[in-house]
């Protein structure tokens, strides 16, 4: 992809949301004219889409295909579908920016990068797995951005068309995960072979990653702190240890409150507990013919998210495979300092 | 039905969770035993079942069958379906129980009743309006509960098997909500034509009532304060203002909290917001072919309350025709007072 | 549209199957080529996309897209959704080629119009019957197809997407199918009335409408033999009475096979029927809150007709209101005589 | 279970269809009455009940109930979920009736059987096998019906409630037709651990099994001529080779008909294509995440027989895993001999 070890002027995040009003809905671009900002500075657009997110979506081919052509060059996408409950269908724009003189270094930074092609033998396998370290790594590098300075690793990554295919999406979000952990120094390699032969307690506190028909390799986009980005914008993680932990996510969200932030926008993951239970209690997300698993536990998830921060444009993706620890998954709060 | 207008040494209600392995698991009443509860005092089991809650959740019937042969006599069940996302399958058994001597009146009691049938003529309409508050004044009276002490009024009623099924369902909750209304003073019977045409700023702030197939009449169960009922049971309700007002609930959590209270059980309604959109955010409940409005509803703000009260055997139902405001809905809380 | 009301050489139409790999696969193009077929000369590209059918279907969108791409111009797309059971994803192009000079006149040609943009507030009501009713007549006359030899006239309508949009899909495939019917001269102007009022008798035998959020105006495309035309492909059209009604399309079959024909393709439409039974015999397509009307409907009837048929790469449409009688609908199969 | 190698009088068996208006309608009883028959009398109840077929189809439970507490004695239930498309709720009463003295000999007969508990960990493997092959074979023998002369062999099979619950339900199907293969000598058992490896070319043209949450052991239901009962009913079977085969059928149909034979009642198993495809054209029943592969199949499956014999009150069940080739099904239709 695209090295820039030089540090540039533009290296500052800006994080923008557009609501849609359909998955091929790009109108809202002209928010970024009303900003000055100029489309071929967006790096990434992360969506929700309002498809079921499993593997007939066809929303997140049609939002991809719809932004890629609005956007134009080089841009990834990163389109999960899946807006139950109360989410509400929207895209993120993940803009370079020049710096912001008045404000302090340590700002966001964007790295993206696309893997090569995963062919559907390796999917969900060991080569994923290093297909992705190795983007993930290259992405911060490019990006300048230290490594333990990562908030977000997202990855869209493929799916299989044949087989088991609702089973072969968690598969490719779980060897996407391990490899952004691997990368990131969470995860050791000799843990990856007990990790892909199930053991979901071995897991990275930052990855978000979610399959797709659309894509045959994988999309990975960063957001982390660099030294060399001037700006405002700042990121926190938390784990939520199960679905329903709320007190993690209030603790993060009352030290932003307290540093003065202004919340700008969430990404987290969300999974059913793969013990059929939570805190003891059965939960029939797993038994349900009629409603994939990953859809009640996006709905749940996100319902408790929108409450916590009062807005329902978030970012929850559902299959949490090695994202936070079984049942939970990472949260990302995005927030910008006062000026 | 049992009119006792005279006090009695057990009108103190006892609230008991168990949780279910299906909809006809009934293997939880040894807890009664362990109590040293007669079954004969249970009055009503509130349950919470996992089908699709709608039109053909045969789960309902199911469990109200299971239960109210394991209870025998005069019980009256109000089985609500669907456990979407967090939600824990479980029924909440209402006991009279004798006054606990050592604790201040003014406890929980418990008023139920059951309407004459209601034929498909008359469903949704004033006639239903009527018969339901005729039975919430009864119930009130016979368990010496005054209307304004009314915390809780759960009413399950009949749907139309033919036609616009679906539809009969809010239609059969909404005239059920302005009974309640109706009952308590809330609602005035010049709003009554209004409401029914649909104006839904028209609201009970306690009412709760979920449509089945598997009653003909409306089964009333009311939760209250009683001077006559000695012990630590208390409730307390607000009203969620739409799907994501955490706030509302976490003031009533702080309260009770701040007396001292160990919280038992929370009983709540949830919608998707009829505009098509929440706090001017667009969500997708009411256009997905694939999965009911209600479904979406009850997955999102039992999400958020499970988070907020760290439990998922809570009883979130789908529906708030006139139970809150347009999008929200009731919440009441049953707590215990420190000892 | 176009006018052509001079003969052209060109007029006899060329009915091509090209099943697809997904809804934006448009690789089976190909297949033009190796037909010696000039991809301007598609006139319309009537599909069989895989999403729900519904109102967030966007398959459709996704498909109409690729294929208004790749072949360019003037051409005209009906994408319906749903491949529910034993149905092929596909396209249909309907091409305008040359006159087959060894080959008697009659054949088959191509009438294409589109209407004005159908306003929310004229969805389902005279206004939109109007539109169709005048573009079906036009384009019956710029292809020289009288309208006593109308085999099929596909609508794609539009829906609305705020408020009872399900709802709406139905109300927009009835106007339309009304439009059709009086164009035809099979409905009197003075039944429109009393058709919009609800009543299911009053239908067109050969009308295939199909609704979706992807267009604003109504798409017309019609079948049907021109004296103009030279060539091999012939249509006939059955009705069948209900969703079981196999006899009507054997006996189309048998007159089909007793001449010598090739099957080419199979147009139909399917709902569930509206009593509630069939027959006599309950169905449940109408209670079941997991799985719309229509995909049952749909599964059902391309179940029997792929069948007789030994093909499943069929159009299978559903929702047929005012489209052949209650709970039944129109059958057009496209042959080939012998050469 | 009960051995009675001595002929009886009333060997010959009954096969009587009652439409319901829910799973727990038992109302048509009556119906027995009126033909002057003893429930007692009643062998076993065949179901095809209104839920989704699936893991939680609660239907099934609630009308083996239903059915076991009406008809009392020993019974047994095998309950079918899933009326997708024209199928229509009801149940198919079998039972024993005194010979027809003005009748042949040579009619059906009814054996039936329940094998011991099947251990979650013997779920889906040789030990459910044998148990089935077991249980057919005494009820066989005890309704002196040759094992050549069977006709139908229904199983209703447990299911896993926890881990893979929905692949279970195969599994269990699985082992099931296998044991009755074995059992009827269509299979060796030197094919059985290949054919528990997944070699589906290996099957049975009789068996159909249908797994359910609300059984834990195997209820076999045995229909096949004996020479020990006097009466008219007959049956005939055939395999259908895929989901479209209609021509299978036709010709038993024909058969039929050609000896006078009034058709009574039709018994299928369907399944999507493992391979995806059918005819080499794809289908989608194996990656549509919003519903089922077995609702699809049903839904199709039945849709073409019921059109087929101009009935919708049929037996189609889903899952036909070593029943009939991959993709296809046996169907047995049972019929009434001229007098």
């Amino acid at each position: 992809f695209h090295r820039a070890l030089e540090p540039r002027r533009d290296m500052r995040a800006e994080v923008i949301r557009i609501p849609t009003g359909g998955p091929a809905d790009i109108s809202g671009l002209t928010k970024l004219a009303d900003l000055g900002i100029d489309p071929a500075k967006v790096r990434a657009v992360i969506g929700k889409t309002e498809g079921n997110g499993c593997v007939n979506d066809f929303s997140r081919d049609l939002a991809a295909r719809a932004w890629t052509e609005a956007v134009g060059g080089e841009v990834l996408t990163v389109m999960s579908g899946g807006t139950e409950g109360v989410l509400s269908p929207h895209v993120t724009l993940l803009v370079n920016c020049d710096d912001d003189p008045g404000a302090p270094v340590g700002a966001l930074a964007i790295g993206v990068n696309q893997s090569r092609v995963i062919e559907p033998e390796h999917l969900g396998r060991r080569a994923q797995v290093e297909a992705v370290r190795d983007s993930v790594i290259d992405a911060c590098q490019a990006a300048l951005i230290p490594l333990e300075e990562v908030e977000l690793a997202l990855v869209k990554c493929p799916l299989l068309t044949t087989g088991d295919t609702y089973g072969s999406m968690g598969r490719s979000r779980a060897a996407s995960a391990l490899g952004i952990g691997l990368a990131l120094g969470e995860i050791r390699d000799d843990q990856i072979e007990a990790a892909l032969a199930g053991n979901f307690e071995i897991w990275s506190s930052v990855a978000s990653a979610s399959s797709g028909i659309e894509v045959n390799s994988c999309h990975v986009v960063i957001l982390g702190h660099s030294a060399h980005a001037r700006g405002r914008l700042r990121a926190s993680h938390t784990v939520m240890k199960d679905a329903i932990d709320a007190e993690s996510v209030m603790k993060v969200l009352a030290d932003i409150r307290e540093r003065g932030g202004e919340i700008v926008q969430v990404f987290a993951k969300a999974e059913p507990d793969p013990t059929g239970s939570i805190r003891g209690r059965r939960h029939t997300m797993l038994t349900d013919s009629d409603l994939a698993p990953t859809r009640h536990a996006r709905a749940a998830v996100a319902g408790l998210l929108a409450g916590l921060v009062g807005e329902t444009a978030i970012y929850v993706s559902g299959g949490a495979e090695h994202q936070g620890p079984p049942g939970g998954g990472p949260v990302t709060i995005v927030w910008r300092l006062p000026s």
